[in-house]
């Protein structure tokens, strides 16, 4: 592919010039910094990273039916908090809940079924779900820029990743249509899964048991738990990616680290310091510091979505 | 390849045919059982499976020698339980710690490393480490059937894993050269790991808590949550992989779950209820109720190593 029809919807720029430079390093057979291609590992966040997490993560409008369908066999929910935050869609209480509160409420609504079920659930939801601002479906509020981005580190020889903290089962329900991410290169939060045997017939169900709230210290030490190699490339959008962005920068010979900074209240929202979810703020003020190349929204890309 | 080619150290007979026509099966486009490339996930077992566990599988000898150089720091060491069994070789102990017991005593002498310094011993160990009956270095004590079995599967489309109760960072060290298959694609017991930054350099460092004991129930639930599908074929050889074959078995289409039964005293070793690491019992006796393919190492394979 010629180079200019690479990331065609990035801006010619430091952050577009930063990433084509890295993978030429990388992949330049004899070059100082060659890298075999079985060893080329790029993990990505997804909230925010991958696609747009304003006003909340997708997988909190999903939590959403679900709790309302719950009411509607148990109308008592409405007035239990964090229900009833969520049934009315208080911004400001669930913003408080922060995403691990999320995560955690999220998997307790989920107990009970088993990853099939699930799986099925999720799938069903996302086909007709649509985002309230976007007015498209919520898999379509992905990046066009990080979608070019996985498909050129991919044609490069990289194996792509997605470490996020939302919900591993969630994301793997749309991750190899939206991304074309496989389930088996997606980290994420997870609930413990229960093994079970009913007449000859095996199952994992899920209980109402965090097993890993994959956020910040928690994505290194999973990235390393799930696959044993310290990333050449990560991408994240908040100080709950620093760990990442930081191990991935540290490891020996060329490494690359982008922070995508949501400045871009005409195409998409402008937030940092100020979004409780998932704050950036140190990411931001340290990025020079740790290594990190900041990717401007409005100023990087061309295109949105 | 022409069919006979293919697993050439495989004698002809039932485990054959069942590997050959479930391929076939799973790959014919169009057949009532093909299922996509994207979806075919293969699982295996280590110990006992791809490679020798006998007289101990290899990780307890990485485990003498890890103990031996603490030994010659601290000599108290030669006179504790269960380190002085280690060191003698005393069979009959090490024996009785059973496979978890032997995985936390693994754990806890490597704490303290970083992920890269646990690296660097195993593959320094790995590379000049022999097996004290079979006169060659451990990681040559691989199955040669069980290697053309992965190339063939692989060739087929198949993605191949590693699910073993074994170390997973001590596994990783050797799976590509021995078995082609990479880091990401090992699934193992596991010790916690810590973040640290040191002079802004970030490090993932080995604690001697035991994140998870991959074995029994723990497989199915450790494939859900690394892998994400339901595999279509699982290989294992005692009662801790009985749980994933039935989970393998039980999922819809077709499926494959075989079994390796040691009955080869002249070639390897003859084994099952009595080896108290990892016994095979139930999943012998139940075997045709639960739908899994016993493989016989004295009658289906025509070569060991």
């Amino acid at each position: 592919m010629a180079l200019d029809q690479r990331l065609s919807s990035w801006q010619e720029g430091t952050a577009r010039t930063a990433i084509l430079d890295f993978v030429e390093r990388i992949t330049r057979p004899g070059g100082a910094d060659f890298v075999p291609a079985a060893e080329r590992i790029a993990t990505f966040d997804n909230d925010g990273t991958l696609w747009s997490e304003q006003p909340l993560p997708g997988q909190a409008f999903f939590l959403i039916a679900r709790v309302e369908a719950l009411a509607a066999k148990d109308p008592s929910l409405r007035e239990r908090q964090p229900f009833k935050a969520l049934l009315e869609r208080d911004l400001k209480t669930l913003h408080g809940l922060g995403k691990q509160g999320l995560a955690e409420l999220f998997f307790s609504t989920h107990a009970g079924m088993t990853e099939e079920e699930f799986a099925a659930t999720a799938s069903a939801w996302l086909s007709s779900a649509e985002h309230p601002k976007f007015a498209r479906l919520f898999k379509h509020c992905t990046y066009r820029p990080q979608l070019e981005l996985l498909a050129y580190l991919r044609q490069s020889g990289f194996k792509t990743y997605i470490v996020s903290g939302g919900g591993v089962e969630f994301i793997r329900a749309f991750s190899s249509e939206a991304y074309g991410i496989p389930p088996e290169q997606v980290v994420g939060s997870s609930c413990r899964l229960r093994f079970e045997l009913d007449d000859n017939r095996a199952s994992l169900r899920k209980v109402a048991e965090l097993g890993s709230f994959d956020d910040r210290e928690a994505k290194p030490q999973n990235i390393g738990l799930h696959i044993g190699r310290r990333p050449l490339l990560a991408f994240g959008n908040s100080d709950g990616d620093l760990a990442m962005l930081r191990y991935t920068r540290s490891g020996r010979g060329a490494r690359l680290a982008l922070l995508l900074h949501h400045d871009d209240a005409e195409r998409e929202v402008a937030y940092d310091r100020d979004f409780r979810v998932s704050p950036l703020a140190e990411a931001l003020d340290r990025a020079a510091d740790y290594g990190i190349t900041i990717v401007s929204m409005r100023r990087d890309w061309r295109t949105v979505f």
